[in-house]
């Protein structure tokens, strides 16, 4: 079974979401039958690279509102992330533009080291002092070591900017297919969805619904079981045309 | 809709197959709205990379039949790809190791080449005279170059066998977890499966029953609209914890 998360590194249910869903996947009985994939979602699609403002700034700008309201708002956020044993900065933490941590994660995705990297990418983002978009692409590539990645692959993909940019750009045209306009946004088995960071009991559910209805293919035929194909025994002989 | 279709270059079924389902496919009202992905599928993965032999020779050995019994088959199997309007030499014809292709596909895959290259490959591998596996890799650049892809870049896959291997099993095994023991396999939205190389009709029939039966993802919540998420428009706010 296969769950597909969209969510953005500047997100904070995102960051939150994981953590729900993932207690739910450790004791889902299944657990081992699950892949899970993170797909891109820009937030904020529109701010170019070297933008980077304050978190409390932006979202006092973006509100109206005054940063006393907008550290407030932090604060709560903070204490669900806290509820779920996740580290939160609820000041002096950075807002900019995340297309290229999204391009790093294809590039890890490719490698297995996706979930190493998302993780390593979320603490970086909310718990950490240092910030994840001032210190330039360095800061990036060593992130992306920790995470497993080969240094120079990493500083490969971020000095090309169309690298991945593709798969990103394919990823959240998926997404808005798929009705999602915002995120986190789980899907399994392209069947069932769940949006937003839900609490661990609904990703139960929805793990239990998706396996229970894990349907095998339906093959259609024209009813004859001999077709054309060729298996590692060999191809059919065809019939005399 | 994305239809994945496993197959691999050296299986003439395939070959036939896949334009069997494009004929069907041209004629679908919503062809547009079908994404076609080509999956990897190995006939003969425990060939060395540089073991060729001739095809009828293969055959003869494979089957414990004489050289003109294979010739006869394949007299045969190239009427099927001649009704398909496809070329196909019946002589001389060289069986290989088909890894380093289906690298080259997932490499092309990323830059939106992939149709384009296998169907080079496959009319290289049954209508050109020249053999595809004899010349070395600059005849592989060769191709991939035609079907749009840059040369170093398929240079530095071909020089690199790990590169796009994982993508390469992991296909294979989605095939097995699949039930498809045979190419070509065609899996419509991961819910219907046609395999072999049915006639146009029967890919007809699938096209227009998958299409039917597209289903927009069953949300799972626990009742509440309101979703902790973030969007385009900011960030839900939480509720006092």
């Amino acid at each position: 079974m296969r769950v597909e998360i969209w969510s953005d590194i500047a997100c904070p249910w995102c960051y939150v979401g994981k953590a729900r869903f993932e207690k739910a996947l450790e004791a889902f009985p299944h657990r081992d039958g699950v892949e899970v994939v993170h797909r891109s979602f820009e937030l904020d699609p529109g701010r170019a690279k070297g933008e980077v403002e304050p978190v409390l700034a932006m979202l006092s700008k973006k509100y109206g509102m005054s940063e006393a309201q907008a550290q407030a708002g932090e604060e709560n956020l903070g204490a669900q992330a806290a509820a779920e044993g996740l580290a939160y900065r609820t000041r002096d933490r950075d807002h900019g533009n995340t297309f290229d941590l999204h391009r790093l994660l294809h590039l890890a995705k490719e490698h297995g080291r996706q979930d190493e990297l998302i993780q390593i990418l979320y603490r970086a983002n909310f718990a950490e002092e240092r910030s994840l978009f001032t210190e330039g692409d360095e800061r990036l590539v060593e992130l992306a070591v920790e995470a497993g990645l080969d240094a120079d692959a990493v500083r490969k993909v971020l000095a090309d900017p169309t690298a991945y940019a593709d798969e990103v750009r394919a990823d959240e045209r998926e997404a808005a297919e798929l009705g999602a306009n915002g995120v986190p946004f789980f899907v399994l088995d392209r069947k069932y969805g769940v949006s937003g960071a839900q609490p661990a009991e609904v990703f139960t559910q929805a793990l239990t619904q998706a396996w229970g209805n894990r349907s095998p293919l339906r093959l259609i035929d024209q009813g004859d079981a001999g077709a054309e194909a060729c298996g590692p025994d060999g191809c059919a002989v065809p019939q005399q045309g």
